[in-house]
């Protein structure tokens, strides 16, 4: 018989060598980025079942390694799929340990390690952004943030919600860019204000929200009988990077009487580099922020700051008070539960903690400058060679492109466009299909576009390279 | 110089040694459940600080030792605290993987193993509720689950409400017990409808929710112009473990066109077992279910399934269609990121999957009743110990009870109460602060009121017994 000691032995001394395994391949450009293989084949080759008798710990093994065999390399050097990438060994080893600890994050009680580590790095976020008074709480990603951060709008503005619900005179309407996340507009929907309650504020060139126009805006929906109380920024937006004029945004916001919510889920990261925080210049004017630590920082998902830049916020939005958790006796101020949307909460302070003490300001300032320049540099590439071009103007890390294939070299117009686009979707697909490289596109300016994200430090001008070569192989 | 895989090597080779460490020592009832310090202390022992310079990875498993030293040992057969105990080492193997895999549940493409193992396990879950053509998705936890059911049932009684939000001649009201989890009417208020648009149903002496009750306040909530759209039932009380009778509230909330929400996130478990279902009968009749893995099942936060009944569900309530991330050339029936109220999401489904191999339904059959005796077993010894009393019948894993110290046994009523309710308050503190026991109190009937909950298959008499025994000592 198995003493309980020699069987987690024997499975934790085989995970640790199947980590670094697998964080090894990431060095290893021969790997493929991904096996793609369709659901019902996926379903087949993972002998994907639930047992009616239960197999014991033995085969449990097999299950890890079939499951990275057909996973995304989400930490290969070829991965430019998604904003987030890379892979922080300090960052994985703090989910384990939250993993072992297993605890819920509503009291000290519960979580005390936990709860003054994120208390710390809230306070720390808060610095950087200029929140000298704030408090904040992790959410499970920007969505829950973002969402979060309305209802905190929406609370100031009509105080009367929180127990009565809104009123019919309430009519409230929010603002953000046609090109900010579908969160914020989801956020809307779900506070009972309606898709409809959103306005879409026109972008320029670079895909910035006007302030001119977001002014023109407010004013009509005011005049229109409606009650505007929100503007969400955008701090590097999904597709294009861009970065809303945030000073000029709070000078809207302050004549208006709204509230200014900055949606750095993506960009706030770029306030770690004295090089590149000006990118978020007047963001200490904002009422509140999210940002996401797991995106360009590379601790893993999720890790998602929602910050708050007055004190009492979140439990004045959020607080229930339910006295068999939140104990009166306890020492309260320590207990985050009731700062969130959540109750159980699982423990996402850990893995930034780590990261943070291995990298320190520096080394963050130094892997966000890196992931600049190799945008910079992307984009350098993109412009040298003939059959590329940029869509956007990069303001940060994503470089919207697309490429003509030399057949079609002398199309114009929308020819033009309808040209790229079909490539765009049809040489992704097979990049894709042969694991070599997976790189996103999304529509814009009316054709599909390639989205490179520089997210993953081991990216070099190598495989940057290579990718420009294989859109032409492709072709 | 150390190469990577070197370095990765002595890092996550150490770190398996320390969960091997951690984990045996939850069979060790010598070690404290707790070692309990004011955060103020806590934090000057973990000497937390953020800093400027990195460390390297060097220091970054004193961390982990020192973060797994001052956590709660939840795994520990004396932490009786919450609705989550035990570990189980299959789980938290899943939940290493998914850090080492790093990915996000958004599309198959990005989480093609996530994807199928998660909508396996929902085809499982929702077949042990009844739902034979239901859909679900995993959400962050409880809370976010029961929000995702009200928004649900908001949307089918007021279809307008995703573009246009709440009309004011809506007036929408929901119905829960008193002694539902607090998240159901927080969710309304996040709703947009107040918590005032909740109206709390009475309980009988069991702590189940009373259906004459809920008819009459149905019908008196119509006649003063509110419309009464959903009836959120509980399958495992939170303070008491009771189980709402579900069939006699789907009778009512079929005669009023009500949606039926369970939130069985707690005592969803219950399905597991033959001898325990029945708990649970009518549950196929919601339209509606919240049932939470990471409680009863013991797999690691946060493991929370949403299941609806009605396939569409989801995506109708709560998708916006984000052309940048869900494209119209990928097999978009397998994307989920639709169905959700997140974006990027964590992969929560493979510690379940791998737990499932483990054990079987078998296995969490036998887990189950496992529980069930236990707190059975310990609600026999509390009626055979003078002093101690049940303060309410026990239907489930939990036992709620309280302890009138040998000074005080003359006396009655509220006096006694009082007694009681201060005894358990000292009792506890001297428990947890000794690191003997960590067993939670709610106020219930009046008082602060022990709750066990039985949770963890190591618990055995001899801890059952040790903690009545404690209690008599402190007293």
């Amino acid at each position: 018989m198995t003493s309980p000691r020699d069987a987690l032995d024997a499975l934790f001394t085989e995970a640790a060598r199947l980590a670094v395994d697998t964080l090894a391949q990431n060095h290893d450009r021969d790997q493929p980025v991904v096996r793609r293989v369709p659901p019902r084949e996926l379903i087949a080759a993972l002998e994907l079942e639930l047992p009616a008798e239960g197999r014991g710990l033995e085969g449990v093994l097999d299950l890890a390694r079939k499951t990275l065999h057909w996973s995304v390399r989400t930490g290969h050097p070829r991965f430019l799929n998604q904003l987030f990438g890379g892979y922080d060994p300090a960052g994985i080893l703090g989910e384990w340990v939250a993993a072992l600890g297993n605890t819920s994050m509503y009291t000290y009680e519960a979580a005390p390690v936990g709860t003054v580590v994120e208390l710390a790095l809230i306070e720390r976020l808060n610095r950087y952004v200029g929140f000298d008074q704030g408090e904040g709480v992790f959410a499970p990603g920007g969505s829950i943030s973002n969402l979060m951060c309305v209802l905190a709008a929406r609370q100031r503005a009509f105080p009367h919600v929180k127990h009565e619900g809104l009123n019919a005179d309430d009519r409230p309407v929010m603002f953000t860019s046609c090109e900010s996340h579908y969160s914020l507009k989801r956020a809307g929907m779900v506070a009972g204000i309606g898709t409809g309650g959103t306005v879409e504020v026109p972008v320029d060139a670079q895909g910035r929200m006007r302030p001119d126009a977001l002014e023109r805006l407010v004013v009509a929906e005011a005049r229109r009988g409606r009650t505007p109380f929100l503007v969400a920024a955008t701090a590097g937006t999904t597709v294009a990077g861009a970065f809303d004029p945030i000073d000029a945004l709070a000078d809207v916001a302050g004549r208006h009487g709204l509230w200014l919510h900055v949606d750095a889920s993506y960009g706030g990261s770029a306030l770690l580099s004295v090089r590149h925080r000006d990118l978020l210049a007047g963001i200490d004017r904002a009422d509140s922020v999210a940002w996401n630590p797991h995106k360009m920082m590379g601790v893993p998902l999720a890790c998602s700051a929602t910050l708050m830049r007055e004190r009492g916020t979140l439990v004045g939005t959020m607080g229930m008070n339910a006295d068999y958790l939140f104990h009166e006796d306890s020492d309260q101020d320590w207990d985050l539960g009731d700062r969130t949307l959540q109750c159980g909460r699982r423990v996402d302070a850990l893995k930034l903690w780590y990261a943070w003490q291995v990298h320190g300001d520096q080394g963050y300032a130094e892997r966000i400058e890196g992931l600049f320049d190799q945008a910079r540099r992307f984009r350098a590439l993109v412009e040298q060679r003939a059959g590329f071009r940029l869509v956007r103007e990069p303001m940060g890390t994503n470089v919207c492109f697309r490429y003509l294939p030399r057949a079609e070299r002398g199309a114009t117009g929308e020819a033009r466009d309808r040209a790229e686009g079909a490539a765009t979707l049809r040489i992704r697909a097979a990049l894709a299909d042969s694991g070599r490289f997976l790189v996103n596109y999304a529509t814009l300016d009316g054709a599909p576009t390639f989205r490179l994200v520089a997210s993953n430090p081991l990216t070099g001008d190598e495989d940057l390279v290579a990718l420009l070569d294989a859109i032409e192989d492709e072709a």
